[in-house]
């Protein structure tokens, strides 16, 4: 079998949909939004419709869904909860579909809706995730969710982990420029990366506004084998 | 005297001119735009004047001026030379004014005319432009030229090696991501760059195009003292 290739992008803005239209991409927004999908997905979720206008999540909830809705981390009037994992508990989750719309993540999943395949990745699901798409046969691209399409460093360190993955499999193979940068940004920071992260501006808007409770959680690895994945408009996991 | 700020862009497409219009937009295009326009004017040229379009080139050429013209690498057939640093010889360029377009490195000079002043950095002139900027009290961007609007490994160590400079001065700070992440990479770099640098993909097209003669030298750092900024939409020597 031919190797399969692996590619980063580090920000949406430099995403060239018609490139990838056969591929595989991984949307990574760890602090927090592809975080909070994993967690709720390790949850029960059912499903989790993502909706990039605030608009759209309205009407949703008019209609009795739960809503999940932020804007720059705070948690919209109408919704019933925002952004963090640890708002995606059991009991609330649990068997429903729910709709999330988030101040960047779900606005790059209508980005990526030409590839062959949207799923969701973070830390909590690396070790899954990368056992699922060595399965799939496919070229990857991870998909840095970054901020307000700026390079950001937490999304590029999970990039990195989860290309050490890939390629440790021999299954894949890279000559991007992107994956070689995260491979060795890992490298740096995986003995500490609560440390390193410490430097990434998201940690310090986030404990600006008090939203930092759920960082350490969100660079734990292997919390959920679950696998998000967008099947007609709708994330559900890969492999229920 | 307060602390100027620091900023790093990965790409031309993340380049946002609107929050850049009072600092000053280093671009880094090292293999090989802004390394042979740094070699240009430590070989006496007078000015450079850099053209977008091949048709603006040619129209040049027609008036009698020198041309320096490539895409993808290659010599364009009606062009005096390419963009090799080893073709700005003191012999052609000493005291004169040529038309410069490139690939990349010229397109991108025209997206910065907004900024306070935009200059051209390269390992070649690395120390003397760091003196300068670390004079001018301005804000600072390092523009990385990247490949097709893609991020590349060799102008973000270019820009991470700019980094170190100016932070160490105590002149700087930065809260950006990117820029960390160029540091990051420069201390990975540092001690064996040419070996670093083979993972670059330009370091293979390059060699596939038997134009990778030049690395070597792209990669020496305090070639020269000249620092090329547009003054009147020309390249001259910032401190002549």
């Amino acid at each position: 079998m031919d190797k399969r290739r692996l590619e980063t992008c580090f920000s949406p803005a430099l995403f060239e949909a018609e490139v990838h239209t056969d591929s595989i991409v991984v949307i990574i927004d760890i602090l927090r939004a592809s975080s909070a999908i994993c967690t709720a997905f390790a949850n029960g979720v059912a499903s989790i419709i993502p909706v990039a206008e605030v608009a759209q999540a309205k009407e949703y909830k008019s209609k009795g869904y739960l809503v999940a809705a932020e804007r720059d981390g705070y948690v919209l009037d109408f919704a019933d909860f925002g952004n963090s994992p640890f708002n995606f508990t059991r009991e609330k989750v649990s068997g429903k579909s729910i709709v999330y719309s988030t101040t960047n993540g779900t606005g790059i999943i209508n980005l990526t809706l030409s590839s062959y395949m949207t799923v969701v990745g973070s830390f909590l699901n690396i070790g899954a995730l990368s056992q699922w798409l060595i399965r799939q046969d496919r070229d990857v691209l991870l998909l840095c969710a970054g901020w307000k399409n700026m390079f950001n460093i937490e999304d590029t360190l999970c990039s990195g982990a989860i290309a050490e993955l890939l390629l440790g499999s021999n299954n894949f193979t890279t000559i991007c420029d992107s994956t070689f940068a995260a491979l060795d940004l890992w490298s740096l920071a995986r003995t500490d990366l609560t440390g390193y992260i410490e430097k990434a501006a998201q940690r310090t808007r986030l404990r600006d506004k008090k939203l930092d409770d759920c960082i350490e959680f969100c660079l734990t690895p292997d919390f959920t084998d679950k696998i998000p994945v967008m099947k007609n408009g709708v994330l559900v996991n890969a492999v229920s």
